[in-house]
């Protein structure tokens, strides 16, 4: 019933595991004060998201303890570049399970390690207690962006066109492959790929920061990653911005795998611009942009498609080759 | 195994009672995007801090949902508390047990609305998932500091005065009151009070703030919140400042319920100076700042105590009246 007892050993973990992934950045103050403090250069500001997960709801239980970790910083990446942010540092809060290995806790910390390299970030403080439940981890990252300057989902109008990054479907397919392991189509790599994509988004930081900065400057009017789903997000785009979208499903990019998954399968299209876990960017701009936009993602290196427009309304819509329009689950139309 | 499906009426939970609590401050951009953006006055530093409680580890399961919020807040406050820091924004992540009475989440928001206002600060985001396990609850609070002024823990030297504010114990009595309904001693109005300092602690603010502005400025070298207990606390302090500290027992200050309690029970001592949940500053300065700050407290109508000094070593000693050395559990001396 108290803070005041932390089980024994946990400032050893910390100590051991933990305090070593704070000590690339010196706002953690090496995790030995009450708080982080953290300072910017003038005419920079703030971005800040936080991510839960939780032990058998958003990983399976058994998953590997550095792709739990790498997954949770990722998500939280993928928010950051959906806003146009950098990386700057991030807090991690967990709740760890009775009688949880050691060697779990340290292949976590592994993983962290290994992200914050490739991603610039560095832990700055956390907490860590005991829970008689299933592991819950909190992940708060903070970034900077230029003043101003951040993506939001609010700024879409009737007539701007709908792009996404890479390729749509292939982490509701890999959570598939997680859960049975199987699934018809695709050969045993892909199957592998898809699984990894599901395990270990990449967050399109670089595409992000691009898209806000002078480079793509006020040409993109709203933007958000596809977590929830791609016409969930477009649809929280739409809510936001108070239009609707057509999206062309012909258009929407797929990996070769979810091209042969769908061969197989062709009832799996709903399913595909619907599931969650891409970690891809859907956003808008005006027509006139287009070709600007193209060109800086062609030097990033980053692959984007146009796959419709903002329409008046409130829905997403998402139509066929033949122009009918494609039977959604309820999720995709939601909007909060 | 999926961020994607929300459980049915996340959003709608998150509409009627969450998105109110980011109404009053534009960094939550209306909890409609990925995340918040958030940017200070020039000069001012970002002190960032997260504490996660769990349902039957930091309260009492049955424990009532405004208070379980509040207490949640104003852990976090007090750390914000200890660096000097100024409240600003915080982020909650919740992640709810199965058949959580909605009634239950309304009463949680309405604790929260409640010191929000009291403390001025706004919710600007966060993350609803569920749990199978307990309730977990995590709330990170970003403040705000004048730049190079935030209280540390690292300053103490060898020959400062020891200050704590308030009084000492109330929070571990309260714990007791919580578990058993009784302690020998107190009145039963001195009880009630000793109940509600343990379940709704009242962060230092104004006090830190004081501190560490340019009325406290450089006098003040080291500080922390008694929330793992003095000794426990101040420990941090001298882990940090490579130091030990020697705290008179009979000059700590305690509340005439605390007194109460010890008068029938002496052996409880050692309990009111190692016990967490207190809440109060613990801080350190050169003896010629004495005055200064005593009338700096005491403008503030915060009372503050002088409690001993810091010595050579690296241990937190406590001596009674007779200079004879408190026994002490071994929590009190641990450092990390």
């Amino acid at each position: 019933m108290s803070g005041e007892a932390p089980r024994a050993g946990e400032f050893e973990l910390i100590r051991r595991y933990f305090a070593p992934l704070a000590a690339t950045h010196p706002a953690g103050l090496g995790l030995e004060d009450d708080a982080a403090v953290f300072s910017l250069p003038p005419g920079r500001e703030i971005v800040v998201t936080t991510d839960t997960m939780v032990e058998g709801v958003h990983y399976p239980v058994g998953e590997a303890a550095d792709f739990v970790a790498r997954k949770l910083l990722r998500v939280n990446l993928s928010d950051l570049a959906a806003m146009g942010a950098r990386p700057e540092v991030y807090f991690l809060n967990t709740a760890w399970p009775p009688g949880l290995d050691e060697n779990w806790i340290a292949a976590f910390a592994a993983g962290l390690a290994a992200d914050q390299e490739e991603f610039g970030i560095a832990l700055a403080g956390g907490d860590t207690v005991a829970t008689s439940g299933p592991a819950v981890f909190t992940l708060s990252a903070l970034g900077s962006v230029e003043a101003g300057r951040a993506l939001r989902r609010g700024g879409a109008a009737v007539g701007d066109l709908v792009y996404v990054s890479g390729t749509i479907g292939d982490g509701t397919l890999g959570l598939e492959v997680a859960l049975s392991r199987k699934l018809e189509g695709p050969s045993l790599r892909q199957l592998e790929e898809l699984h990894r994509r599901y395990r270990l988004p990449d967050p399109r930081l670089a595409l992000g920061a691009a898209l806000a900065s002078s480079g793509g400057g006020t040409d993109v009017h709203a933007a958000a990653d596809v977590s929830d789903g791609l016409v969930a997000d477009l649809g929280h785009i739409c809510a936001a911005s108070r239009a609707g979208a057509l999206i062309r499903a012909e258009a929407v990019p797929l990996s070769d795998a979810a091209r042969a998954a769908l061969a197989r399968n062709p009832s799996l299209l709903a399913r595909l611009v619907t599931g969650g876990d891409d970690y891809e960017l859907v956003f808008t701009l005006a027509p006139p942009a287009a070709e600007r936009i193209e060109a800086l993602a062609e030097r990033l290196g980053t692959p984007v498609t146009r796959i419709g427009e903002i329409v008046p309304g409130a829905a997403v819509s998402v139509v066929d080759g033949a122009g009918q329009e494609l039977p959604l689950a309820v999720a995709g139309y939601r909007h909060r």
